[in-house]
């Protein structure tokens, strides 16, 4: 496995399999499976679960890890090309990528979106500018509009809690969030659940549509797998027999890169947090996902945190056994 | 061990046993005990020591470790119940401490005291709401009354150094510092000297004293070890036939949680630095200890940190070794 | 091994063994050396290279590290002596070094030059009252005049790309930086081309001139080897059938500790950038090598770096691979 880029780079048993491996991880521990063995961790962009989730996993397979993060004593590394560097930034990311990688067997790389033009975020401008510099394995510890190991994470917890494949109805639901979000969670998540095979229905006002590349991957990865994807504005209908909720906030699609219109937009919309009430024509034990970080109050209720929907800890906490899986994979030797 | 909180908790005999597997564990290293096993490190205060000796430890009996600390790129994490999130905080403590815990075999956590009630300290209302949080094994890495492992690793330098268990006489002294600290060390400490059954006196000026029911639990434990405790205003008084002086600044108790009143009363204690007057009536070899960070010219002259009667840095490796007795028992499946 | 700090501590033989020792390591690894050894990590002065090749090369080893700088939530250490610490600084020197000493097998330093007095940093002032403080076996991670693991990477650097010993022709070129940088690296590199017997031009602007002690040293050096050292600041005359170019810029010697005055001269010699041109009557095959960071358009043109003759990238791999071989003398008990 030379990147960990995209679920859609795997076929679904592939991805059954990673996930087979990562409960087989758990259960059988491995802690000299990657002895001697580095990974390198640059983070552009800022990190508590992925950083801690991916120091963890090295260890328990035995090998370690060291952290590169843009908080540390390094003077910003400039990354524009073509420029003079009489200013501030002491480094050159064409320089600091490649020397980092080389240190580890495989390299996780975090760089958000630059949300400025949409175009330039779904063709993961920056995240290639960065893998590119580099011959190492690499994983995305999330891009632009993509985060892999969180969706790895997520089919593995819908496993865990006995969620059908082909019949299972899963919500994918825009929230209220004060900030304008990236896109990568929802875009990996409903890719996640079309790949899977489940009928995936985006949940998400008018303005909050997913761009339509997005949808489209999610629709061809349906067709494949007897799955099926709609969205809709209405949270009824997209309720009606769900098995799980996955919640999260993103920027407008609409205004895309214009803080002040979105702003705008999605302060109509203070109402979208998931409570108790929105459960009423879902499964009787349907189940809250959420990525984390979540606001208490803003995006769900203290109701649903704090109650039996929610699974957002064993979700979390399977971020750490699916890059177990990956970087077994990668590092491991293992077919 | 499912918690390691409180020395308390443990009969003599058992902190017994822990100071001779911390021994052990430096004479006949165990690099193969802890293959695989992680220990999850949550700073919610700061740390340089605990944050050092912990990571050694893992590493000397073959685990690892990760660490999160508030100064990360973590936007500050809300420990409020029933709040809206609309602020700075993207993350509420109730989701952070479970999944930062999940990753690990035991989590250690460290949360000093509030220090506006007191009462609340004493309960350790803001400790007990973290670990109430979680099923992980834990470690008291210091929170508002308590620091075991510093008395485990503490307990350890008085026996390296001779110190007589019953008939060793310990002054735990009050000493001036520009800020109001907490009372961690200074109960724990009096706590432990008492437990091991030395003569201990609390040496403070008046308001300095501490807390009645940190008074009544040191002497509940010097009645079971065959210690005492006592304490006094009086130098003279408290150094007579000393064979150890702990010296540790706290916060005046009679103005708890009262910055200006507590400056006020402890700027009339400048004097209160230990120096070689202050061994005048002591045994003639008398030991210096503290926990450090400690300010030379301040808390203790350079002439006795400087000199035969300080035993602050092997005090200090302690640390490291006490712990990696503490982590061996609790992952490392010894009885 | 008690002592990494200078490569001049060592016979030319074995500094050949512990070139040969890292290119073992890299080939044959050897993941089980250091089980259980603990590397402690300073560092008094920022990194990213230094401070990711250690954590990788312990890793590596089946050992681990742990990492103490000064933008963690430590209030500054004070380093003065006899000080009444009664200001922000509640930690000195004299206890965190020793403390954080002792929790590893072995400490590695960091502590740039004060730049002030050309005497104090040519005496190695600093770093000396450092490691004055320890007995645990020490790595020079960069002092004010030394830079030994850069350049025993370097020196199999050169090993690497066939570099003629004896009768290969290294230039040191100073180049125009906005800033007045250490002379660590220049210092230290002069000595190692000279030690490993080629033939050194240092090439550097009037008032560049590198101290009389570094250019001694250096002729010593070559003496020993076959090598030989000159200076110019004729940048044809030196640049005629180079093997290889080593840029650097560092401080005005002339001007030393006077910030105004250096930038002032500096500021006469923005040319210094190396490009193509300079490359007129070298080996048509000659290098170009950097310690990193670098200021692309400033110290060297793009041109260069992303061109063939650079090989800066695989110059900064070797760090981690000769610390390795640092590191196994040193704690893994091999002759």
């Amino acid at each position: 496995m030379k990147a960990f880029n995209d679920l859609a780079d795997y076929s679904h048993e592939e991805i059954r399999a990673l996930v087979d491996l990562a409960g087989r991880l758990d259960s059988h521990p491995e802690p000299e499976a990657l002895k001697g063995k580095v990974l390198s961790l640059l983070f552009l962009s800022p990190s508590l679960r992925t950083l801690a989730s991916f120091q963890a996993a090295m260890v328990r397979l035995g090998g370690g890890s060291f952290v590169i993060s843009p908080d540390m004593s390094i003077h910003g590394l400039e990354v524009r090309d073509g420029i003079v560097m009489d200013g501030v930034a002491a480094e050159h990311i064409r320089e600091a990528v490649p020397v980092i990688a080389s240190y580890g067997d495989a390299i996780g790389i975090r760089a958000f979106a630059d949300r400025k033009k949409i175009e330039n975020d779904l063709a993961e401008t920056r995240f290639n500018s960065l893998t590119e510099l580099i011959d190492t394995p690499y994983i995305n510890m999330e891009s632009a509009m993509n985060h892999p190991c969180q969706s790895l994470a997520d089919w593995k917890t819908l496993d865990d809690f006995d969620m059908p494949a082909n019949g299972g109805k899963f919500v994918l639901s825009w929230a209220y969030h004060p900030k304008a979000l990236p896109l990568a969670v929802p875009a990996a998540t409903l890719h996640m659940a079309a790949m899977r095979g489940m009928d995936v229905t985006v949940l998400r006002p008018e303005g909050f549509e997913l761009p339509a590349p997005v949808m489209q991957k999610a629709i061809f990865a349906a067709e494949e797998s007897g799955g099926s994807v709609r969205e809709t504005a209405d949270r009824r209908e997209a309720m009606e027999d769900a098995h799980v909720i996955y919640a999260k906030s993103w920027a407008s699609t609409r205004h895309y890169g214009d803080r002040p219109a979105d702003q705008k937009l999605r302060e109509q919309h203070l109402g979208w947090c998931v409570d108790e009430s929105w459960f009423g024509n879902a499964k009787d034990d349907a189940r809250f996902m959420h990525c984390l970080p979540v606001r208490r109050g803003v995006v769900v209720a203290d109701e649903i945190l704090d109650g039996p929907r929610s699974i957002v800890i064993p979700e979390a906490r399977n971020r750490m056994l699916a890059q177990m899986a990956v970087l077994h994979r990668m590092l491991g030797g293992t077919s």
